[in-house]
């Protein structure tokens, strides 16, 4: 029987993703939303997450998909009220409210998860594999996207605590995180801020890896052209190149082949979210964020040209 | 019988504190220093760690008190030799190292303390229980010294991840943490980055506080005169004052009376590792570099005047 959940905060990433993901699942029931400016249509609408706890304890799970900046109060509400949450990421505008909201569900008993979807791409779970046991000699993140196509008008990125190109960047590195078994951590951080923005527009990362391996990552978000999401490492027993947001996978050059049809991120992602609240267990594994805070706190700044979104 | 200790980096805070504090504990005996350019007088000295654990595996503690950058190497080295670590505060250069030295320490079986001095301070446990029941309206850190006197010609402080003036502000944040029981997180940050540097000399902080308390702080090395190392903490009971460090506590404006004479910070804090090696535990607390990590990752950066030491 499909469970009930709730979605909280109706912007673009909820109609794009969530609400077709769990609109095509059998674990889920969108049975209500909460949103100021309106819901969606056939489907109860909240104003508040506040009224929406306090009118259906029936609903058992939320998933929340506003910006970090709000979110951290509705997620403690809703672990509060006893519920289940899952958080869009990154899963906090601080670190340390990541740690708040962990020790919140694990004495309330409920399930928290702090979702990293591009860690649900297709060939993340193959990589992995691939990569176990092998010698790790060089890993390399190439990660470009304009953000005028992805964040069109959008001030917060530019904004503290917005990430800059980190928004985009944190996606490879919770693929990183998830088919390296390793520990890395940033060892130097170059960041581009244009003088009119806070947040970097470019970031050059080096990681520490124990073995010594050679573990790099660029982010642009100044970038023509299509986008480059490539994730590559090197081994003692050949190469492997995930790309495309690590929707292909290709080992020495050679694409290896898809089996079936790819039902897309979301969709394993609310897979992961229904085993988790059967199971009763969390998933909230803060690496990525940790390293796009370690690399904005220890980074060395360069102010660059301005960046004007039109013109 | 005293414990055998080492001591790997013999500066300025070495000789300053960690020696006398050693040499005046029955707890422990300093067996060995590391020191590239020299130890003390009297005591064995290895020009290398990997020198050291090699000569002398009947040392079963190593303290170290080099600056973060070179410190983890070191730790893991000394983890990795079975022996219980001791780390000077900050515990690491990056927020993410930590957590790979701890589950080192605890995989490994040994114990790991990541000391935080002012934590140690003579009038803070008391602080702690004062505080403990009380109803929290406002907190406010102001932490004001002259990094001319504190830290003269010592450019790495100005250096990605040198904290600047976090350098001495996490000293506070490490007794706001120990005294509140609890969890806040930053919410804004102001930093006024000299523009020939890299790190802020001055930081506005406001934390997010569970009962709404209004908990700022307020850190600037652009200081002339005496110290000011206060945290004011008003409750719905009454107004504590810890000054000079945490060293003086007042109560409504009326202070506490000492008692006795205060044996000091690295006193009591080799006491507590004594405590930890013998009970086979670990120590650390990575929340007040959170904080500045958040702080830092999340700060509004304004460019200020630049700072020049001489002159």
């Amino acid at each position: 029987m499909a469970r009930r959940i709730a979605l909280a905060g109706i912007g673009k990433i909820a109609r794009d993703q969530h609400i077709p993901s769990i609109a095509a699942s059998d674990d889920w029931e969108l049975a209500a939303t909460v949103s100021r400016s309106g819901g969606i249509d056939g489907v109860e609408n909240h104003k508040t997450l506040d009224a929406l706890l306090a009118a259906r304890p029936d609903i058992e799970v939320i998933s929340l998909t506003m910006p970090p900046g709000p979110r951290f109060a509705a997620a403690k509400a809703a672990l509060e009220a006893g519920r289940h949450v899952m958080l869009e990421k990154p899963p906090g505008a601080s670190f340390a409210e990541c740690g708040t909201l962990e020790r919140e569900a694990r004495e309330r008993g409920v399930t928290l998860f702090a979702s990293w979807h591009t860690r649900h791409a297709a060939r993340v779970a193959d990589a992995r594999d691939w990569l176990a046991g092998k010698r790790l000699k060089r890993l390399a993140v190439t990660w470009c996207e304009d953000v005028r196509k992805w964040h069109p008008g959008q001030e917060w990125v530019w904004e503290p605590g917005g990430l800059g190109v980190f928004d985009t960047g944190i996606n490879a590195l919770s693929v990183v995180t998830e088919i390296l078994q390793e520990d890395i951590h940033v060892t130097s951080s170059d960041l581009d801020i244009p003088e009119n923005r806070q947040t970097p527009i470019t970031a050059r990362l080096a990681f520490h890896h124990p073995d010594g391996a050679e573990v790099t990552a660029y982010m642009t978000w100044r970038h023509d052209g299509g986008e480059v999401w490539d994730i590559e490492a090197e081994t003692d027993d050949g190469t492997l190149l995930l790309s495309e947001g690590a929707t292909i996978l290709s080992i020495d050059g050679a694409r290896v082949s898809d089996e079936g049809e790819d039902p897309g991120e979301y969709a394993r992602l609310y897979a992961h979210l229904a085993r988790l609240v059967d199971a009763g267990e969390s998933d909230v594994d803060l690496a990525p964020f940790c390293h796009v805070v370690d690399a904005l706190s220890l980074g060395r700044r360069r102010r660059v040209d301005a960046f004007v979104e039109e013109g």
